[in-house]
């Protein structure tokens, strides 16, 4: 044996004790994670997560194990058993009550008495000679280290034994339940452990409505305060809207400021884009003068609140060249080889209003602490939403720093993520913190579109950490087919945007069918960024009832307060899309079918395999009850004949009887 | 800004340079790889290795990168450019020309020069001023580490673009591919590096021949010798097998010596099971007397390799209560409280021939190195192929040691998992570095079985790291199907193993319809697992002839030598399988369509959707041949009618002409 290698001192160490069994027993296939556990899962507060892994390792001995949570900064694990499947995948389900950042982590060991019970029973029924095995068991007996409950069993167990020599002692099942936890666990192992972030209800559904404070004044050509903005809340509310959005309310700088649609020089007059934070009267953590003062906002927030709605602020990380910040941290931005300031772009488009803060700088430390600084600040004021200005451009690590130090302070801050970007970089904003996304909703208007799109950001695994939040408009976006301004689209987009998705938006306008564009162009003419606007909010040809109306029905039914347990129904006409929702408790489901095109439409609305139900107790539909007029129909066949007038509604939206 | 957090030296340390920017760009949905780089994908040298990935980071910046490979205990890394494909999806190849254990790695910078180039580009189509651009650009030039080559290219470019002004010298897309590989990286970003298995091509495709030497006497009741196998080297060698493999070949312990049938007591004249190994003539590194001498097994390797055959021998861990080890090592055995041994069982099960070593016991670095050693031994005999039994009872790290220390000596050897047990622990097997598996081919019989199991062994992920090896029989299974001793059936079985999987293999006596069962069990009566058998290779109504034909066609058609590139083919009869297979090189197509009843059958054979062909050039089949007829037919609405007669033969093979 001249050519064998001999065994060496790092064979020896490499496989100590505790390394190979910590290799011995595999976890594999853990559900719910993202990337191998790179990026959080996200959950609500109050709702079971259940866990699933193929555990298994080699040999034929049982396995026992349990799931392990806790929140990621406390010291003392929570745990439940594992309940074994079949195929050696196993499962269970803990409730984080509430918001936060939290691991799991599963755990699972040999269960050697429970082995040795099951490998006796089979030799007793092969009519084995046992005595050896009695004693094995009893031995392992004595081996666990009880509690004092535990101690009581196990020893009555044993005792019984000894005075009976019968096995019957040993082989009680609540023995062997009692002992698979107590019992020496040598190979015990850990898989990864996995991070989840549990966010309060607001981050999964809400309807949002996005205005200027600036345009809110009732006197035309004055500039709008956050009184004004005050006075319109109860009507806004009453709307159904959860979240009022606003554009950056700052100080807005004079250098090079924006003139009217866009235009490169600005009249003595003109107010400038809000983009353009910080000048002379402060940076990110001032207001507007004109606006009025933080005591109003503070009054803002709490008139929001007592109508149930919350107040969302836009964080844009750019800076006006007026921004304090340029001459208090010069160290934090880009300056070109001639000594000007980099301004903004995107080439070919340029904004010269605006320079970025370099957040690769070498004094990053400060320039990300003073951005979360300005984050807290308004937190502080009663904001908990912040609509995060294209996050697509900064870069990635930032946000993933940012979004934790901020949720570390209130796990009920939620971000939205302003990315219209490639899909890729869109989803890695998602995993690195942000609670919702804006989405490609806005350009998405074909049944195959939409259904490709919602089967993607619903599908795994980007429903385990994609919240889309779809707006049917943005001051930056006036969609084509806005553009003819035809009620009925309207109201089709809102009842898709509010019902597919359970996070929706709507900027101002678009209730009043505003839809002049910039010619040729996916933008507003007379874009509120550039100027103020007045307008008469009951405008005559309004869908402000339509909106309220499914808003109502967005909060009567938690049905529609999700998104990812969209289900498509077949529909046999191409412009007609139909899908079905049910609530987490399966308690309510909700149907829709909503026309994509103009005119008056007869279909059918198949159920096909879709069922109702829990698992194990699932059911077919029977009938739907209209949400709007009530009126009942059964379901024959499976389905049932509709007629779509999109003038009259361009939704039907039913809930399911089971 | 009272409730506001400071800046902490934690949060500046947190992200100095290096660790933001290592994380600004990512990488994503790594193609191929097995659970995110824990385990190797598995490869065949001279085969060209694809790599995907999600290659992005934030913001509009270019990106470049390359495709970084080695073998895993060189020191420099080869590396070839990622090339753009769409959607911030890259791609490159490589290929490793020898076995071995590789690793792969993607890399990816920020492309300065190019973004600057796209920009400026952007900017003059838009007819912006750019002289500030042009500086930086310039000044990016100045920046490059060139190489000798490169730097006459890159001054060449300043001095022209000095001397004239003109832009066009700074533009040259030349220029642009010499800087991007050259250019200063300071977020020069690493993914996971990807472990890679790469085998020679016997790993992959190999038709099996077992048989027990000590069977292989001509003369009736003499224990037959290594002299006699090679004596046979030559019949078997011409009906096309690969590898001649044998049941373990070493000396028989006495203890517990099982009789004929699996008997508890054995005869004086009984030859016990091979698979108790150990006794007074030596162990695991001993050949049984009776088989002859090393010499002997010397010449019957260098036999096989003259005739393009290779030996494969058993790695059994199991000893006989005889095995020298027992003396000499008892700590690496586990005794029961009685002081008596624990002999190996799997409930009701017994096996009192056998003892495990305990894998896990405390002095295992001493154990493990043994049994490496057994392996060496055998390897300095000239084996490289070890098929291994039962290694779901073994400690699972054990193997991925034992494997990684006998592939570092060589990276030729070859290990095949015999793992009947639980499908997640036979995948587990293959990812911890088993270069080919036992399979549930056995029992797998009707056409929906055959069709899902090859569709899960085929699929992703399995298909980067399980090679299947289908027998049809082994000593220890001779499955229902068999028992009747049909012979068409027996054709039916070889046939499909041998074109279904690349590697597949026949245990002896399969060739003369052997199926005497013991009744009412998958087991052979008188198994030669307990008893010496004589036969009569050249028995009436042997299938040689027929397995030739197929081995032959198998060599022919390299298409045949793959398993994962298997697509099924539409056949409107539920008897009939059929199916296609095409070469990695795109020159060589076969269809097969395979009759699992007994009976004469006409089907339509279709191709539906497949085409043959590389990307970019794929074609429909037109015709096909019959590659035992050579007879040709057209296809006709992309498909053909064909008849099977099970009696005359039970499977149709054909090229596929284009």
């Amino acid at each position: 044996m001249t050519q064998v290698q001999r065994v060496t001192p790092a064979i020896a160490s490499a496989f100590s004790a505790s390394e190979s069994a910590a290799k011995r027993i595999f976890f594999e296939e853990v559900f719910p994670s993202v990337d191998g556990g790179r990026f959080p899962v996200k959950r609500i507060a109050g709702e079971p997560v259940e866990v699933w892994a193929d555990v298994f390792r080699d040999g034929h001995e049982l396995l026992a194990g349990c799931l392990c949570w806790r929140r990621h900064n406390e010291r003392r694990w929570n745990s439940t058993p594992l309940k074994f499947h079949q195929n050696d995948r196993w499962h269970a389900t803990f409730t984080p009550q509430v918001p936060g950042r939290y691991v799991f982590a599963l755990v699972a060991w040999t269960d050697a008495y429970g082995t040795w019970r099951r490998d006796y029973l089979l030799k007793r029924a092969a009519g084995a000679d046992l005595s050896v095995e009695k004693t094995a068991g009893r031995k392992l007996l004595q081996q666990v280290k009880a509690t004092p409950e535990a101690a009581d069993t196990i020893l009555r167990a044993i005792t019984e034994f000894d005075d009976t020599s019968s096995d019957e002692p040993l082989l009680r099942e609540e023995l062997a339940t009692t002992v698979r936890d107590l019992e020496p666990r040598p190979d015990l192992t850990w898989s990864t452990i996995y991070p989840l972030t549990v966010d309060r209800a607001r981050a999964r559904a809400g309807a949002w409505y996005e205005m200027f404070p600036r345009s809110q004044s009732p006197a035309r050509g004055r500039h709008g305060t956050l009184k004004d903005c005050i006075a319109r809340v109860p009507e806004i509310a009453a709307l159904g809207y959860d979240v009022l959005y606003f554009p950056p309310i700052h100080p807005i700088g004079r250098a090079n400021r924006k003139g009217k649609n866009n235009a490169l020089k600005a009249g003595p007059d003109d107010p400038g884009s809000p983009y353009a934070i910080g000048g002379a009267e402060g940076g990110h953590d001032a207001l507007h003068p004109q606006l009025g003062t933080l005591d109003d906002f503070r009054a803002l927030v709490g008139v929001c609140r007592d109508h149930k709605m919350e107040i969302a602020l836009d964080f844009a990380v750019q800076c006006s060249p007026d921004h304090p910040w340029l001459k208090q941290h010069p160290e934090w931005f880009k300056w070109l080889p001639d000594g000007s300031l980099k301004y903004a772009e995107n080439p070919p488009k340029k904004y010269e209003d605006i320079v970025n803060p370099d957040l690769l700088c070498d004094d990053r430390a400060t320039l990300w602490s003073a951005l979360r600084d300005v984050v807290l600040f308004w937190h502080a004021q009663g904001v908990k939403i912040f609509r995060v200005d294209n996050p697509h451009t900064k870069a990635f690590p930032f946000w993933e720093w940012l979004i934790g130090e901020v949720q570390a302070v209130d796990p009920e801050v939620i971000f939205l993520s302003e990315a219209f970007t490639r899909p890729k970089i869109m989803k890695a904003l998602a995993k690195l913190g942000f609670s919702q996304s804006y989405t490609y909703f806005t350009w998405r208007t074909t049944k195959a579109e939409l259904t490709s799109y919602l089967q993607e950001i619903t599908g795994y695994p980007e429903r385990e950490y994609f919240r889309p939040n779809f707006f049917v408009n943005t001051p930056d976006i006036n969609p084509y087919h806005l553009q003819p301004g035809e009620p009925w689209m309207f109201k089709s987009r809102v009842a898709l945007a509010a019902t597919l998705s359970s996070n929706y938006g709507v900027y101002s306008g678009f209730e009043l069918i505003e839809h002049m564009p910039v010619p040729g162009k996916e933008e507003y003419l007379d874009s509120e960024k550039y100027e103020i606007r007045n307008r008469d909010w009951n405008k005559p040809g309004n869908i402000n009832a339509y909106i309220a109306q499914i808003n109502t029905i967005r909060r009567a039914n938690p049905a529609l307060q999700q998104t990812a347990n969209l289900r498509f129904l077949p529909i046999d006409n191409d412009q007609v899309i139909g899908f079905v929702k049910e609530s987490a408790d399966h308690d309510s489901a909700v149907a829709a079918a909503i026309t994509l095109a103009h005119g008056r439409r007869e279909f059918w609305l198949h159920f096909g395999d879709v069922m109702i139900g829990p698992p194990g107790d699932q059911r077919h539909v029977r009938a739907l009850e209209n949400l709007v007029t009530g009126e009942r129909r059964a379901l024959e066949w499976g389905g049932t004949r509709l007629t779509i007038d999109a003038d009259a509604d361009p939704a039907l939206l039913f809930r399911c009887l089971v």
